[in-house]
């Protein structure tokens, strides 16, 4: 036997100091004799195993012998993390076969239907960071072409079944979800207080902004921590009944967060992987009753009514498989609710209506005292029809207020800078009229160029809504920003095309900064 | 002016040590005041611009000061080349948008045939990378559910115009194809030097295997340089009426490999998209005359003979379309073609055949003759029905041998070692019998586990063949490695499911090492 021929060494593993996102990446040396490099290319996929720890990873190769030596392999922040072996520990590297879930995936690419332990494997793969983003991608086109009920069934408790799952003593644990899309329409923030307050069981988790200006946690980040894990979620429930918590440390349906993350960019966004998502976070959650609002309006998610109503018994349908009590509200999504777009904005228009400012925003306020009602009436002791009756008493009393700031000390306070773009300027009505639309993708753009959510301060005010009349040269909305680049960028783009329509004409509106 | 608020400073380029294989990457400073990092995610996709130039890009974050300064933006390697600015170039970095014509792989999805000009759209802005993986994934898998013929034609086109068009002098520019997936048949190496020998015009350009052990690229690299570009490319032909390269170089329709790249991970193998990646290549080769082999049998690519129908229905569709002859012959796809699998195997096989040894594997020598014959008849000098005596007059007197010798000489010698594995074994009959079947699937993926085509002199030299007598202990094919451990994982692999069933009934045959 030739002595050169000798089964390869293991490598050492250390950290590489790169933020790689939710991908997990290696770093290897093109001089590595234990690998043989050219085995590999740049960015294929690789198993790393350490005894029975695996993880598939992309690779990238380098000649920089000060990023990793020959006998070293470099692991990427989130790959190191979740490989979760000490610096320095010995691990094989070999070209990573395609998770065997992804068999099924091709199935699907084919047109069939796929069965639920197929769906689940899928899932259990996608949620322990095996698949790629291109496998990724591949799933949800091929899931895009159809779904069946069958499948999105499977879809949703796998993707509940993959994280945590939270489950609470009351009989009644109550939760809302809007759909999305409109801007500022922060009812979470009010609506939990209000059924706090009145002592059902409401333990919130929100999302951040992906795409949004802002997300409920942007929002409530504002004024307390968000970043907050089970174990301390359960006192914080346990203590005010309610919560508004950002569900990223909460590990709720993992396999949704990395589905979107894909989704997102890729703009695909079907009713089936729209219900599987929010159901998934919602069993996961342990919500027995749950509200969900589907703003429709020209510029929103759902367009008619005919859309609506098609996700309506898609969720009434997953709903009372899971045997959860659903209720779903079609509200109107025409324009923003309340008239900040950007958390700091938004706070404030939230702790207007919460302590009964009489300049708080009443669009706000009302829908917010609607949302609320019907979750009241989930709790048997209420009459039907009373619930509304018993929203606006627990607002008006400031029982709602109270409960909120009980809930503020319990998370914590805020560590954010709270105050308003030092930048500010107002766009203005081109000609006298009635506002005739408005566009809330528009708004949601020129919010996010202003700076929102990175810059909890910037964002938008609006001062007028559909049917008010303007005349020539009032401000229809005021920008806030906290950088001149963005601010100068955000300005042109509002007065290119501000988003509003004066008297059904298209304004062209002017500017004083 | 708050004098803090100022617009933000361009970055200044440095290279990253990183090969990242297709995939733009750069890497950037977490401390970069310039760029607030935290607008970004790790993984985000970037647009990086300086002047007219732009790339777009996926991002990585570091706290590492060495790899990149808060004043720099890190370049990984195939970025930094195809940015092509000098390094300190000031550059600006955004947040990108998708590619416009992401829009029209949304409208796919959601079930709409693209136009031609959407199509051209997304093929240029894959050749040109801006595409991620997960978006390539998305158009794949969005046009594998359908593709209308007049989607086929746009994509082949759009394929075919985005590299290197090849123009040639002569009226007949012939070419041959495999559709692949037969272990050996490295019949194109025997082809080319009899049609060359003729004097017709062959210039062919191949692949290096993917998932294969051996492309024809990797076995003729074992006689001759193959690494060309277009201009020495044409100086060859024009000397020896053919060539043997590889294509990498030549840079025909990049599109298709991007594309290939992700469809063979992904396992995605659509009748459409074969023949749009094999037709663009086709096309831009500047091909006239054109043969397809299609192999059929139970571990081809292509298993019945409805499905051979179908596919050369759907070649002779666009061949027509673009004015190339096109004659499409279905083969014995049931068990290798020649004797050796792996690179150095098979050039073995290739001279012995083209040099008359009386040892030469007979199906390949005539499975070449048949296909030369063919191509031959493209002559109008050649009468029909006279090219199989007129190729086998050029490879019996010693002419295609004397031409492949012509063709290696103008390519240049080979730098491979291309010596035998030192470690082989030997997989044999555990009965006596007739060999019944044999599993191509299996011997590829045995020969690539033995080293090829990374190891030139790894492989499998078969002994038997379909209808052949075996007695018990009687060896059916030989392995070839040369590193150790990839022999024991072969030889382990290769006696668990030899990929040989003798009489009917799987073998379960003993190894002698």
């Amino acid at each position: 036997m030739n002595p050169d021929l000798k089964s390869r060494p293991g490598l050492k593993i250390r950290r590489a100091n790169l933020d790689t996102g939710r991908e997990n990446i290696v770093v290897m040396s093109r001089h590595s004799r234990a690998l043989r490099p050219e085995v590999f290319r740049g960015f294929s996929r690789v198993e790393i195993q350490s005894g029975a720890k695996s993880i598939l990873a992309t690779l990238l190769i380098t000649d920089d012998d000060t990023l990793v030596g020959s006998e070293e392999l470099g692991l990427a922040e989130p790959a190191f993390r979740r490989f979760a072996c000490p610096v320095g520990s010995l691990v094989s590297v070999t070209p990573a076969r395609p998770p065997d879930s992804l068999e099924a995936v091709r199935a699907k690419i084919s047109g069939r239907a796929l069965a639920p332990e197929d769906i689940t494997a899928i899932i259990s793969d996608i949620s322990r960071y095996r698949y790629s983003d291109m496998e990724i991608a591949a799933f949800l086109v091929g899931s895009a072409s159809f779904t069946t009920t069958a499948e999105l069934l499977a879809l949703t408790r796998a993707m509940a079944q993959a994280g945590t799952q939270l489950r609470w003593e009351g009989h009644v644990v109550v939760d809302k979800h809007c759909i999305g899309g409109i801007p500022g329409n922060r009812t979470s923030m009010i609506v939990v207080p209000i059924v706090a307050a009145h002592g059902l069981m409401i333990p919130k988790t929100s999302s951040r902004a992906i795409t949004s200006p802002a997300g409920t946690a942007d929002t409530m980040e504002v004024l307390a921590r968000v970043d907050i894990g089970v174990d301390e979620m359960k006192e914080i429930v346990t203590a005010c009944h309610g919560c508004l918590i950002w569900g990223g440390r909460v590990n709720l349906s993992p396999a949704d967060d990395i589905l979107i993350s894909v989704e997102r960019p890729l703009g695909i966004d079907t009713r089936e992987q729209m219900v599987a998502s929010i159901m998934s976070k919602k069993l996961a959650a342990g919500s027995t009753h749950l509200l969900i609002d589907i703003p429709a309006g020209p510029a929103a998610k759902v367009t008619t009514a005919i859309e609506a109503m098609r996700l309506r018994k898609l969720f009434e349908f997953v709903g009372d498989h899971f045997g959860v009590a659903i209720e779903v509200v079609t509200t109107d999504g025409r324009q923003p609710i309340g008239r900040g777009i950007g958390p700091a904005l938004e706070a404030r228009d939230v702790m207007a209506v919460l302590s009964n400012d009489p300049g708080a925003p009443r669009d706000l306020r009302e829908k917010s005292l609607r949302l609320a009602a019907h979750l009241l009436e989930y709790d048997p002791e209420i009459r039907g029809g009373a619930g509304y009756a018993r929203a606006r008493e627990l607002l008006d009393s400031g029982a709602a207020l109270k409960q909120m700031q009980r809930i503020i000390d319990a998370q914590g306070p805020s560590t954010c800078r709270a105050d308003l773009g030092a930048l500010t300027g107002e766009i203005t009505a081109n000609k006298d009229g009635v506002v005739g639309s408005i566009d809330c993708l528009r708004l949601n753009r020129l919010a996010r160029m202003a700076g929102a959510p990175i810059d909890k301060g910037a964002g938008i005010m609006v001062f007028k809504k559909i049917g008010d009349k303007v005349e020539q040269g009032e401000p229809l909305y005021r920008v806030y920003a906290c950088e001149l680049s963005e601010f100068e960028l955000v300005m042109d783009a509002a007065n290119a095309q501000s988003g509003y329509a004066i008297n059904g004409r298209s304004s062209s509106s002017a500017a004083t900064a």
